[in-house]
């Protein structure tokens, strides 16, 4: 069962996102930069989403569109801070719902026996900029996302 | 004379720098665009400042090196999420002297009779990154580059 601890500090423009799987760091860093893997657990289950581009390199950009049941589609892009490594994962990113607001994105994977801890951190360009992310339903879209992503890695397991 | 701010809260992890100049907006943008003007102000005195390169669009990477008198190098880099315009410029931004610490900038410019207000916002992975950068003098670093951008914008006016 995934651990997710989310952490957003009153008047901090920053998210804090815990998360551990029973995965090697090897396998967790793959779902998170194949985006043939990416589309099977980012956000609800009810959204059908398609990368436009991916770029996993210093400057490269990224683009995603989730498409709800009835038809809407919302974008997503941004773009990578030196190029992704098991080290760790710098972006940026903004939804194209709300233009013009900008987070920083880093994303960090370490093992200790057999398992992964993922951390990221968010840090946004104002608080209230943050706490709209948060008002927008950021915490049950995190949780469907790393409970899919758990399934997906023991699916990968072959367990 | 140009008024500048610059604001560290305890806690948070930005730092908000506002500046106004005497010259229009369209100058003081290409003032912070042109990489041939940009090192005529950016940092003391002292050093010298040239660009590796300068990509003006959405994943455009940027670097630059600054040398001391006694010849050591400081290299700066990051990427531009968004191309650059007057409505803003957003980057991300590491010294690579602590590699691995990346802040987001944001600037924005705003005319009002003949002055352009510059603000800009760098938020930081955390309040150590944040509290380094402003121990490392960057507050003076900002001040001088806010005089010699003045007399820049001055010189460029003719006046």
């Amino acid at each position: 069962m995934a651990k997710t601890q989310i952490t957003a500090e009153p008047g901090i423009p920053q998210v804090v996102i815990t998360r551990e799987f029973e995965a090697p760091r090897d396998l967790v860093f793959r779902a998170y930069t194949d985006p043939e893997l990416i589309v099977r657990w980012l956000g609800p289950r009810e959204l059908t989403t398609r990368f436009d581009h991916h770029e996993p390199r210093d400057g490269g950009r990224w683009r995603y569109v989730s498409t709800d049941p009835a038809g809407n589609e919302h974008g997503f892009h941004g773009v990578f801070h030196g190029t992704p490594s098991m080290d760790g994962i710098v972006q940026t990113f903004e939804y194209e719902g709300v233009p013009g607001h900008v987070a920083l994105e880093t994303v960090t994977f370490e093992e200790a026996g057999g398992r992964t801890l993922v951390r990221s951190v968010s840090s946004f360009q104002s608080v209230e900029d943050r706490d709209g992310m948060v008002a927008s339903g950021m915490e049950s879209g995190v949780r469907t996302s790393d409970e899919r992503l758990e399934e997906l890695l023991v699916e990968l397991q072959g367990r």
